[in-house]
């Protein structure tokens, strides 16, 4: 039996535990023996990664110390008496096991291990190791059951009209802000489009990350509900609602791994919007040689596998490939795109057309999945509700709902110009490196870090003339971005 | 910069270093974005796990934590200024991604990532995704350049003689501890055979655990090379010399997650014994139901990849496939095994016959690879050398030389029997389960732990008689070996 004493020690995204090595009944080898241990009280309990104390101060005698997520998930008061024992692996491990093997997985026993991994109860190597193996096949039918599990292993958002419209882009292109143009014709129209968006992860912004510049995103469920019963509409961070836990786990170990398959990716997204009470969901999948999707033939392959798991989930799709082949608008970083952003909702004379078009295009699709309106008629609304305004009301009203953001943001006062080399037009931009370079100088975490392009593909440029302006809040980020575009600034030019 | 502190908290395996949250100049999310950090100062750099310190107490001002391995992996002293930085994933998990993609790896990609490996660059979730993309799919060239650069990875011993031979067992089989009567009769024949062997890590003994019953078994590479120039062998703990250290590594992340492929078998061995300067090696390949190797088939397969890799390197091997279906000897735990052993080589009258019988097999094949023999004549050579008592007085040497152990051990006095529930003869032995009853008993971490088989495949035995005795040095280990065999003592009984 050990007491628990809380050890203010923020150990993300692990559990941890200590132990003093002096005055325990273990020894050396039991202590490495015990590396993850099971730590149990009452009905509660979770698994810790041990680390043994050789101080003798920050423990009393009978004590173990629990660093900040290891107290949190417990849930037990400092003081509780609790017991110890080396972990057991997760049973569900070897179902992992026969994967990795080679074996098709059935829906039970994937239903186990998204359980287990929303339960924390996976080590990373463990997670590894599943994303791995299904990396080196996965049938449909497994995605589908992938899908289904991650989603059930977490909150599910309901609402009350049988027509419930969600929009999501796969992203790589930056810039490609179109949510928070498409949420507000939408809400205009009279459709329900409850939007949680996530926040950027490897990007320089993501729509949560853009949308605080402007307003709250952290809303809680109830509020959530609130709002869109009003408006129609909400721009929520989802991180605060616990749609599919399993999926930000998976995504903790993906990204720094770069595994980036169809069916991780179709999961991930399907699961989050069959979670978040979708019904109706249109895909934006742009396609270019630096996007995510890098031909014709994988988009296509992609969009299949999209419309098999959601035609099973009964929702549905409508996957629309787009150009990928440059970014789109003009800023990139959390201030840039919201200026963008409000610029085409204000109809602006020099909003970034292509932002705009991009945006109708989607809306459009969104508009064309209301059965009261008349095939084909979809864009066309969508045009109208944003160019008399009413868009732009519908947005002030959500910024409103949703209360003032955080911090007032402001654009990054330290700049740089990134010129032409040489006199030529434009044949090229590299979103990839492009993303890259807007990260360095402080994107998203620093909102008014960021790139601002001041010409596209297809541009005439005179030697010396700026191709874009980096910004930055930090002189560090702005260092560290210009070298890196010292090294390639992501635009070819022709003579 | 920061200075350094030591920091009194044993992180194994990990690095750890620890960070004040106030009086940083890093706010909450870039703390998250540096969670793996590298540390630098002078011409040392390590990457280390960061935690975050919510107590002022623990840290001044300006200094960095460093949990023990990173305080000794780094090298500096306290007080040394040391800069950080987020770290940046090593190269070589470009060439992982390409595994996991489905490409296959030349030497030049492998070296590089055993490099990283060996030099605790990889995260376990990397390793991990390093070795289920190999357990995909991996061709024999990959073999043999994983075992090579594991093998570079490390320190070599390098011996004067051009036959130098060793022995290893693939393992599964309780009891089969016949490397400690195979060293001593080659070593009184004349062959050159420095015998590095490991310690249990999911068995209840490694050689290394029974030969430190008898003698000191952790020397440095200078005692080892003296004791093996003067009696031609030696049997020590190999973790000393840091032999294949990368293969510790991948193993630390294997055993967790159940993967036993036969590429890595073979890359774990050979690299192992490539760097110990072996030139004639005998694998003892034990074949049965629940042995590692559960077919005749696989067996085949495996000692094809053993003959491919061991060529190209320019090793001469003998794989010997051998009866895998049950236990060999009666003791299993370190005590137990090394009085089986000492009775083989006292030549008493009721030394367990199945263990000497098997150590002549394999003593026989070492010593046909000394061309001065006639062929065909090493079993009888080593009979002889066995019988006439040459063996048990190398053995004698060979532990004055090594040294008294650091502990005397006892046989556990706690104990157990499981006795018959029926009358009947015993059709089968289990041999994974009694493994793990052992291991449970406390073995091979409480040497006198263990079991002791009263009775094998082929006895008949009255209802009530004892199958075998548990031995405990501790009641909860006793415990847990009851509860164990209660549920399934291993043994098959037919009418």
């Amino acid at each position: 039996m050990f007491i628990i004493r809380p050890v203010a020690i923020d150990t993300y995204p692990e559990n941890m535990a200590f132990l003093p090595r002096t005055g325990s009944s273990y020894g050396a080898e039991q202590f490495q023996a015990l590396k993850k241990i099971e730590i149990c009280g009452g009905d509660a309990s979770i698994l810790a990664t041990l680390a043994i104390l050789d101080d003798d101060h920050l423990l009393e005698p009978g004590e173990i110390g629990l660093g900040e997520q290891a107290f949190r998930r417990l849930g037990l008061p400092a003081g509780t008496s609790v017991t110890i024992a080396q972990a057991r692996p997760p049973a569900s491990l070897d179902a992992v096991r026969r994967k990795i093997g080679g074996a098709l997985l059935d829906a039970a026993d994937i239903n186990a291990i998204i359980a287990d991994i929303a339960h924390y109860r996976y080590a990373p190597m463990e997670i590894a190791a599943f994303l791995v193996a299904c990396a080196g096949s996965m049938s449909r039918a497994e995605t589908l059951a992938l899908t289904r599990a991650m989603a059930d292993a977490g909150e599910r958002l309901h609402w009350p009209g049988p027509l419930v419209v969600d929009k999501h882009c796969i992203g790589g292109i930056p810039g490609n802000r179109t949510t928070m143009i498409v949420v507000p014709i939408v809400a205009a129209h009279g459709l329900t489009m409850p939007k949680t968006s996530s926040r950027a992860i490897t990007s320089p912004s993501g729509t949560a990350d853009t949308m605080e510049v402007l307003a709250n995103v952290e809303l809680s469920a109830a509020r959530i509900q609130e709002i869109v019963a009003q408006e129609n509409a909400v721009l929520a961070w989802g991180g605060r609602v616990n749609l599919s836990p399993a999926d930000d786990i998976l995504i903790s170990v993906e990204r720094p791994l770069g595994i980036d398959t169809a069916e991780q990716m179709v999961a991930s997204i399907l699961s989050k919007k069959l979670a978040a009470g979708a019904t109706h969901l249109v895909i934006d999948m742009p396609v270019g040689p630096t996007a995510k999707v890098r031909s014709e033939a994988a988009a296509v392959k992609l969009r299949k596998l999209f419309e098999y798991v959601a035609g099973q989930l009964g929702m549905v799709i409508d996957v629309v490939i787009t150009d990928g082949s440059q970014p789109i608008g003009r800023g990139i970083g959390p201030v840039l795109e919201a200026r963008d952003v409000m610029q085409v909702l204000r109809g602006e004379a020099d909003a970034p057309a292509d932002l705009r078009e991009h945006a109708l295009l989607l809306a459009g699709r969104v508009l064309d999945l209301d059965p009261a309106l008349p095939g084909g008629q979809g864009k066309r609304r969508a045009t109208e509700l944003l160019d008399n305004g009413a868009a732009l009301a519908a947005m002030h009203r959500l910024m409103r709902e949703q209360g003032p953001p955080p911090q007032v943001a402001v654009l990054g006062p330290l700049v740089h110009d990134i010129t032409a080399p040489s006199a030529g037009h434009v044949s090229a931009i590299d979103c990839h490196r492009i993303a890259r370079i807007a990260r360095l100088a402080g994107a998203p975490m620093d909102k008014g870090a960021g790139i601002d392009l001041f010409c596209k593909v297809g541009a005439h440029v005179a030697v010396g003339q700026p191709l874009y302006r980096i910004h930055a809040a930090a002189p560090a980020g702005l260092t560290y971005a210009r070298e890196l575009a010292a090294e390639d600034d992501g635009f070819s030019l022709l003579p």
